[in-house]
């Protein structure tokens, strides 16, 4: 099932809709989804309207917003770039799926128009960002809260995860590269982050074997290693530039959640975790301008227009403009 | 003014409440201060029920929760604790208020227990932390909030600004050094932090001349240096561990709202906006037990109580359960 918020032209009524094919289900006024993802799904049927003619919002308000690391490539080739001289994978990389909040305030929907950030690009230097780049990723929704001082099982971690959509994590290398030490990236992602309109259930996603993940986890990551089968695109200015799948990613949601309750930490209906950028082995399978041009650019230049695909969960678009 | 959300015994009802020294003035039902903070003041009178009979809830619905790293005095001690042979701030520090989001779900009202967190203390060493601190902070909210893509004038600043809490940012050391490079604090703080229960309003803040800010700020973050006077104490099982004060304080609220806006991040009603430990120039002016004894410890032990108090702020506690 695909789930959306939209509105009809000329009206600011926000309505609950399923998706079908061409067609959006109108299931009756409603400012978000987060109410039928806590509560489980008891949905009717409504009239229907063209896709095409309904304008789509946030689908559901973002509790709290994490973002991980979980693709091997990705992390290899970042690390392979800024610390030439050493390991490219930190020593935790391999024992815990790294993670970080994100500003959920900024999450918007696709079609959103993404002004470019400001900030200090070197010490004293401000003004545009010169190297702004998409990052593309997939983000799980949680339905089912969890209490707080109570670690989620890693075997039942998916009972809480409503759906996926595509994200879009929008990032100004410069900015994030002069303020990330100690405290990891701040402004240099908090301008923006797309998604998808559609929550798409997790019914819908096709599961695989995983990679294989060596060392063994320790016992609150050990689950039989799997992925969604997700095949991704990514389209600058209407060429697709890079192609690469969510199953090549190294640690798995279930995994994800494990590791951030471990510590007793709750989860709210409406959490979005993305997966961080989802690379692949192959120089065209890399999933952010920075790895697709080994730092060198051109990054983004006002006017471009960046769509990511991933079937079933559709696309995410997002334009710069100044 | 002092305002907070409360419930009467044998009562689920939530309540707004204003303070007025031993007394709460009962102002009716009400599930957070946000309508209050965004749409402003209009609050009438009610009947008066003593402090004491009354159970504080959380005040308000945290939007996003960013910890600052603002005190110059405890930035210089964890540089010259993990990078001896190093400068002891990095090369940003004095260029911009660094921070990072933090988890906004797991904020929770003083007198809330704290279980000690799980997690790998070292690579492959599941298990409770075992040096688990607290950190003395100041947090500000926001009231009125800020349009995506409009950046907040550092003058403009503190007009968005409702209230002032306590802060205790709990954290895992041990945890935390494991985790942090490259993305930053994640399950080290994000099991709990502390808020005192009542919001108090700026305007019953006394502001003072700052300390010299020395490069000059760049022009997005200048403003007459100021700092709120709030003398601050710790108390560890009914023993004064720390005295400091919050002018002590390195960036300003206001800014940090205009460092945290510039790349174009909005803010909502209900972001908290935390200062970092705060720690003054003298060996018991710190902020944490990790400046307290130098990382030798002892850390927090099952059982005991935190208070940090700081008139006229009141005072946020917690005692740390298994």
């Amino acid at each position: 099932m695909k789930l959306g918020v939209f509105t009809k032209r000329q009206s600011v009524t926000r309505h609950l809709g399923r998706i079908e094919g061409d067609v959006v289900i109108d299931l009756g006024p409603g400012d978000s989804l987060n109410p039928v993802m806590s509560e489980g799904l008891s949905l009717g049927d409504g009239r229907e309207a063209p896709v095409s003619e309904v304008q789509w919002q946030l689908p559901f308000d973002v509790a709290d917003y994490v973002d991980f690391y979980s693709s091997l490539e990705h992390a290899t080739n970042m690390g392979r770039m800024f610390r030439p001289d050493q390991e490219p994978l930190t020593p935790n990389w391999r024992r815990l799926p790294i993670g970080y909040h994100g500003r959920a305030g900024t999450v918007v929907v696709s079609g959103t128009e993404i002004r470019r950030p400001h900030g200090q690009r070197k010490s004293g230097d401000f003004g545009p960002s010169q190297k702004l780049d998409f990052e593309l990723e997939l983000g799980f929704v949680i339905g089912r809260p969890s209490r707080l001082g109570e670690p989620v099982p890693v075997e039942r971690a998916l009972e809480h995860v409503f759906g996926a959509v595509l994200v879009n994590d929008w990032s100004a290398r410069d900015i994030q590269a002069f303020e990330y030490v100690p405290l990891g990236p701040f402004l240099g992602k908090s301008f923006a982050t797309s998604i998808s309109p559609w929550v798409t259930t997790l019914d819908e996603l096709s599961s695989t074997g995983g990679v294989d993940q060596e060392p063994e986890p320790l016992d609150y990551l050990k689950i039989g290693s799997f992925a969604y089968d997700v095949p991704l695109e990514v389209e600058l200015n209407g060429e697709v530039v890079s192609r690469t799948n969510a199953r090549n990613l190294y640690w798995n949601v279930a995994q994800q959640i494990a590791h951030l309750t471990s510590n007793g930490a709750s989860l709210r209906t409406g959490d979005l975790l993305a997966t961080g950028t989802i690379s692949g082995p192959g120089e065209r399978e890399r999933g952010s301008l920075i790895e697709l041009t080994w730092n060198e650019g051109p990054f983004l230049q006002d006017g471009d227009e960046v769509v990511l695909r991933g079937e079933p969960l559709g696309e995410v678009r997002g334009r710069i403009v100044l």
